[in-house]
C-alpha cells in the first residue's frame, strides 16, 4: 500500500531545521506494509499545499500532512486542506472544552487564534495531541485516508500510534518482518565482504548497511509474501548465517547502543572502570555516562591532554614518554595501569593517539591510536583510523568500548 | 526568483539517510536571491521522477535535481529527464575520455553501465565533478533553468559554484545581506522577550531564531530593495541595537562554536585551563578538545564521577563532601581549586549536579548544577536546568564554556 507525506512548513526549507518527522512516519507506516513513494516539503502558502495535496491524493492511499495546525496566521493547513476538499470548517465543542481547560490550567488567556484550532473540516474525526494545543484533524475522501498532524516531533511522534490504529480500521495492514544487527570494530566494506554472498542468495530479504564512525547497522526486511512462518524461518536462518561469520563483532540485535552494552555487562559482573584519555580529550567517559545509571560502574578518569599530567595524574614513567612519545604502546599501558590503580577500578581503559589534523609524522601518522586495557594483565592494541578529526576520535572511543566488551565475554 | 529541488533515490525515503543536500542548496540559491518553495524527495521511478519535474517546471525558473546519476541500473534520472523533455540522449565525447582516464587510472575496467555516464540529452551543457564519475548536466527548458547533479553531497557541494555561475548567465542574481549573532546562557524567550520589539520593527529584515541546548543562533536576512547601502545600515543598526540589549551574552557574529571561540581568547592571552567534571562525564573536555590545537591552552581534566574520587583525584574535602553533599557549592569551588593546582593551569573550570534520569530530590532537584571557576579567586554559579538528561549535561558544559569566557573578557 502506498502512503505519501506532506511537510508544511517554510522552516523546513531554510538551513533552520531539518525535516526529520518524515523519517520517523516513514519507519512506522513501514512497519505495517506501508510504502512512502515520494515527500513533499512546501511553504505555508495555500498553492504549494493545494497542488501537493492533490498530486499526493491522486496515487496514494494514506497521505500524511504535518504542520501549520499552530494557532498563527501563516498556519493554514486546515483551511487550505478544507478549501481543496470543499467541506466547510465547523467548530468541535470537544476540542473547544479541551483547549479552554489547556489554557485554564496554565493561567492564560485564550484568543480569537487559538479558537481556529477548534475547527475541523466537516466530516472528520479529530485526534487527541497529549502534548500540545493543536489536535490531529483524520478525514477519509474516497479511497484516500487523509491525516493532518501537529508539526513539532514531540506532538507528532506520540500520535503516530493513533493513525496506525485508525488505518488499521480501513485497510487491510501487513506486519512487517525484519531482524537488525549491530558490528563494531569492522568497516563497511570489510562486513560487505564477509556477507555480501549471504545477504545477496535471499532474493525476499532487502538488506540495509548503515554505517556511521565506529559502528554499522545491518537491518534484514523480509519483502517476500506475508506468511509469518516463511519470513521468520529465512530470517531467523539469515541471521544465523551472518552471525556465523561476524562472530563477536555482532555487539547486539536490539535497539541499543554500545555504551549500553557494555554498561549492562559490567553491571551483571559487578565490575568497575575506569578510564585515561588523551586524544579523545572526555569524549570516551562521555559515552559511558551518557548511559543514566553509569555511576554504578564507571568510576571516572583523567583527560592527560599534556605529557606532564600523564606523568603527574596517572604516573606514566618519564622515562618512557621521553624514549618513546606520548603516542605509544608503553605509554598507553601505563596509562591503563595507572588509571586502574588509582581510580581503584577493576578495569581500565586508556586511549592515546593522533587525532590530527595537526600533529602527524611520517613515523607517526594521523589516525595512528593506541588503546590500553588493563584487568589481571595488560594489553596494548594498535590502530590506524580514517576519516577527519572528529570520526577519529569516535572511531577510537568506540573502538575502546568494544574491546572492553569483549573482554568481558 | 523562485527555484524548486527534486532529490531522487529509495534511500533517501528510508530512515537509513537523512536528505541534507538540500538544505546546502536551499541555502546557496539564497544567497543569490533564489527562494526555493517546494522540494520533493522521490523514490528512483520514472512516474515519480516524472511528475516531480513537470510540476516544478511549471512554477519556477531554476530546478535542481540531485541523485540518480550513478552507473548502476536504478540510476535513471538522465534517461527520465530526457524522455520528460523529448530529447534524445547523444554520447558526450569529453565525458567519454575523462571517464576512460579515470578508469585508466585507477586500473578499473569501465563497463557498458559506466558508459552510461557518457550520455547527456540534447542541447546539454556537461558541467566538472572533481569528486566522483557522474557529471553534471545543465539544460535550458523554455524559461526554466534544469540542473542534474550527483546525489553523494562530498560530489554535489562542490560543484554549486558552477550551477550559481550558469544561473547567472542566464538570470538577474540579486546578493543576500544577512547577518548572523550567537548568544549563550540565555533562554530562547529570553532572548525574543528582549529583542522582540526590535527586530519586529523593521519590516524589511526577516529574523531567524534558532535554538539549541545552551545556544541560541540569531539569523538575520534583508529582503527589501536590493540597495546594499541602505542594506547595510538597516542590519547594521539592527545589529547594534541588538547588541546593546544582549550585550555579553553574544559570544561571535560569525560561523563559528563556542569552544573556538573561548579557544581563540586563551590563546590570544597565553593562559591554560583544566577542568573536573561530575555530571558532564567527559563532555566538557571533549567539546573543548573539539578544536584542532587545543593542547595548546588546555591540560587535561579528570572525571569524578565517584565520591571518592572527587576526594583522591582533585582533593575535595571528605568533610565537605559528607556535609555538604556531592553536588553542592562547596565542592564544586573545592574541584575547580584543585584541578588548577594539581594541573598547574591558570584556570580550573569544574562542574557537578544531577543529570538524571535519576538521583533527584526536593532538595537537590534533577537539573541542579554548580558551576565553579578558580583563577585568583574561586566562584561558584548555581543552575537549574531543564530537559533530558543529555539536554540538561549539554547546558552545563555550554554554560561552563561561556564562564570562562566572560571571565577572559
Amino acid at each position: 500500500m502506498r502512503a505519501e507525506i506532506i511537510a508544511v512548513g517554510s522552516e523546513l526549507l531554510s538551513q533552520a531545521r531539518l525535516e526529520t518527522n518524515s523519517v520517523f512516519i516513514t519507519q512506522k507506516l513501514k512497519e505495517s506494509g506501508l510504502k512512502v513513494m515520494r515527500k513533499f516539503v512546501v511553504e505555508d502558502r495555500e498553492e504549494e499545499i493545494r497542488e501537493a495535496l492533490e498530486s499526493a491524493m491522486r496515487g496514494s492511499e494514506v497521505v500524511i500532512l504535518t504542520g501549520g495546525l499552530g494557532p498563527t496566521h501563516d498556519d493554514i493547513t486546515r483551511e487550505v486542506v478544507s478549501k481543496a476538499l470543499g467541506r466547510e470548517l465547523a467548530l468541535d465543542t470537544k476540542i473547544l472544552e479541551g483547549l479552554k481547560s489547556r489554557y485554564q490550567r496554565v493561567g492564560l488567556k485564550m484568543t480569537d487564534n487559538n479558537l481556529r484550532q477548534a475547527r475541523v473540516p466537516e466530516g472528520a474525526e479529530s485526534m487527541e495531541n497529549p502534548n500540545g494545543t493543536a489536535p490531529g484533524i483524520f478525514l477519509r475522501e474516497g479511497k484516500t485516508l487523509l491525516f493532518l498532524l501537529p508539526g513539532p516531533p514531540r506532538e507528532m511522534k506520540p500520535m503516530m500510534g493513533q493513525v496506525m490504529d485508525l488505518i488499521g480500521r480501513y485497510k487491510q495492514l501487513t506486519r512487517l518482518y525484519y531482524r537488525q544487527l549491530k558490528v563494531a570494530s569492522e568497516t563497511e566494506s570489510g562486513v560487505d565482504s564477509a556477507i555480501g554472498s549471504i545477504y545477496t542468495s535471499y532474493s525476499s530479504i532487502e538488506t540495509t548497511i548503515l554505517s556511521s564512525p565506529g559502528m554499522i547497522e545491518l537491518m534484514f526486511y523480509w519483502m517476500g509474501e506475508a506468511n509469518q512462518q516463511l519470513a521468520e524461518d529465512q530470517l531467523g536462518e539469515l541471521v544465523t548465517r551472518v552471525r556465523e561469520k561476524l562472530g563477536d563483532s555482532i555487539f547486539t540485535d536490539r535497539e541499543e547502543d554500545l555504551e549500553q552494552v557494555v554498561g549492562r555487562m559490567l553491571r551483571e559482573k559487578g565490575k568497575t572502570v575506569a578510564t585515561a584519555e588523551s586524544c579523545t580529550g572526555g569524549l570516551l567517559g562521555k559515552m559511558l555516562t551518557d548511559v543514566p545509571g553509569s555511576s554504578e560502574y564507571y568510576r571516572g578518569g583523567v583527560v592527560c591532554y599534556s605529557n606532564d599530567l600523564k606523568a603527574d595524574l596517572v604516573g606514566v614513567n618519564e622515562t618512557t614518554l621521553e624514549r618513546f612519545g606520548a603516542v605509544s604502546e608503553q605509554v598507553a599501558a601505563q596509562m591503563a595501569v595507572g588509571i586502574r590503580e588509582s581510580a581503584g577500578a577493576d578495569v581500565g581503559l586508556s586511549v592515546t593517539g593522533i587525532a590530527g589534523p595537526g600533529g602527524g609524522t611520517a613515523e607517526k601518522p594521523i589516525g595512528l591510536v593506541f588503546v590500553g586495557l588493563s584487568s589481571d594483565q595488560v594489553r596494548v592494541k594498535k590502530m590506524s583510523l580514517g576519516g577527519p578529526r572528529e570520526a577519529i576520535r569516535i572511531r577510537a572511543s568506540r573502538f575502546a568500548l568494544d574491546w572492553l566488551r569483549r573482554s568481558l565475554l
